[in-house]
């Protein structure tokens, strides 16, 4: 709160509940100010926010916004800190409600960096999710085929993972084969897998509050000279940003990296998106890896590498690992093999 | 607009997206205008707008502020509304990348009663979701029943209700056995089903983007007879509602029908929530049905009814359908049976 000058913190994103005090539930606010922590919640979570929530005190509300105000109030706070992705309208509610000479302070950075460096426990929690991961898809990858939908694929994987444990699915799945694979979120459809063709499966889960992402494109069988290169190219790129990873190298050279790679082999028209995102309680937060990205990397973020390259009406690539950093360089987390020979599907 | 008095809209909700031009993709913006509509998007949903997308033009962003400002300057609008749930960082990210004299206006009812009305085709995909419900049921529940654990019932009636065809569920699945019931929203845990008590299973699901709702309190054979009661209680009050239900009643006035039955039982204190919400592109949007409803019930509208009692330490029952109003009254479009012999499982 004092770096942030500020004398109160009212924190709603579910993320940051369960970070700061353990609620696992999907709506409430926790009150944070010099003096105590309050959590507060409308009747239907009262009693499973006694039951779980580490804060001095647990209060329920009828209206968010009242209950809210009257805390702050309680407390005599006058700066407040608020999650800068909270509605637009909860924030004005708040504003309406309170007194006129209340300061309110949008905090982005600020709050996101608390989430950025992971503990061993949460490191462990990743990892958890990366092995369901590598076991629902050894256990169905015998079903991806040619002659088989999208569809099925997404939903024998999705099955898989909530059988082995996993909470939920952490996106929904991705399988996009030829041609819909020149869209990087072409989530699973009714088209039918074909003989000679690239499907790529992006995939995760959520158990514990904490994420797994992870991407895999297998060829069915002899694919076209161009959709082999292209799998090469994304895979040498990928390879290339894993061995770059270390403390200290700024996230925007990450991704240079692997640009670089993709642009050199001439398909950098084909590489639209950036190079990965930080994972952990949710499946896209900080650190972005991007031609934007401002952080470096540090020991202990946990974040995605996913060159991919996408050639409209001919089909696409995209290779994905989550890595966490350490002192040496990286450890990657999850476990399935991406080489070309380990993903052709005979 | 005219109505809003704005001369320029921007929309990002994925449910004001599919609803007013089709797209299904999870992020992008709609920018309306005197002189055209636009759909802005990146790269990673660019070719699936191509093929989706009703509009007049579609363009890619690499940010979408940047996108969104470059747009509205070429239309020169100076009045732009926007969606007030919109994240409140998002919205100052326009407006400091936009010009000084821009006007910006959060819309939230104006954008609301859009969608509160439903046509032929979206009671017809309502009413779709809805049958999906029953048969999933219908298949799992055999397998409800003591020594079976709630997360098992949970995933069972997932998977069910994802083979049959739904895109997705509505809501992570409640299933509250025993005294977890007093959880309005306990979702399913490893706790097992015993014997002698009541069990609420809330559940729905969302296919071509429409959803369903509804909840089910089963006895597991002869439960005591407070719990009798409570089923009894909130049987009575949920038909009583349903009764109640015509164009016109104002929804405050529905809720209160509800709420004194269950006062007069002696268990006012409680039920917590509110009567019920609109169901349709979002599992919960307008209109409300509670206390605080400020809308009354027109032709064409669909919302639950779902009275509850919930005692901690003890249990809770719910009981919930989906009502389409209609010019006699209403139509009930959730088809499980709700009445106590047919909710007893022996």
């Amino acid at each position: 709160m004092t770096a942030a000058g500020v004398d109160a913190l009212v924190l709603q994103r579910p993320e940051n509940l369960r970070y700061l005090c353990g609620f696992t539930g999907s709506d409430g606010a926790l009150v944070l100010h010099r003096h105590a922590s309050v959590f507060l919640t409308d009747s239907r979570y009262t009693t499973q926010a006694r039951e779980q929530v580490a804060a001095d005190r647990v209060a329920e509300y009828k209206v968010k916004a009242d209950g809210i105000v009257a805390e702050l109030r309680e407390c005599e706070a006058t700066c407040i800190g608020f999650e800068a992705e909270l509605a637009y309208s909860a924030v004005t509610d708040l504003q309406n409600l309170g007194e006129d000479v209340w300061q309110w302070s949008p905090l982005k950075d600020e709050l996101q960096s608390l989430r950025l460096h992971k503990t061993t426990e949460e490191i462990a929690a990743i990892e958890a999710a990366a092995a369901l991961n590598a076991a629902a898809f050894a256990e169905i990858r015998g079903s991806i085929k040619p002659g088989v939908a999208e569809r099925e694929v997404s939903l024998a994987l999705e099955f898989a993972l909530k059988r082995r444990g996993a909470d939920e699915k952490a996106f929904d799945i991705i399988v996009a084969s030829g041609p819909r694979g020149a869209m990087p979120h072409g989530i699973a459809s009714e088209r039918v897998l074909q003989r000679g063709e690239l499907v790529t499966v992006d995939f995760g889960c959520r158990r514990a509050g904490y994420h797994s992402d992870e991407t895999v494109t297998l060829a069915l069988g002899d694919v076209p000279e161009q959709l082999r290169r292209m799998h090469d190219v994304v895979l040498r790129a990928h390879d290339l940003a894993l061995a770059a990873v270390r403390p200290g190298i700024p996230l925007v050279d990450l991704d240079r990296v692997a640009r670089d790679c993709i642009n050199e082999a001439g398909f950098g028209a084909f590489f639209g998106h950036g190079l990965g995102h930080g994972v952990g309680l949710e499946v896209h937060e900080p650190p972005t890896v991007s031609p934007r990205s401002k952080l470096s990397a540090e020991s202990g973020m946990v974040f995605t590498i996913e060159p991919g390259i996408y050639v409209p009406e001919v089909g696409g690539v995209r290779i994905e690992d989550m890595v966490l950093v350490t002192a040496e360089g990286c450890r990657v987390l999850t476990k399935i093999s991406k080489t070309f020979a380990d993903c052709l599907i005979n």
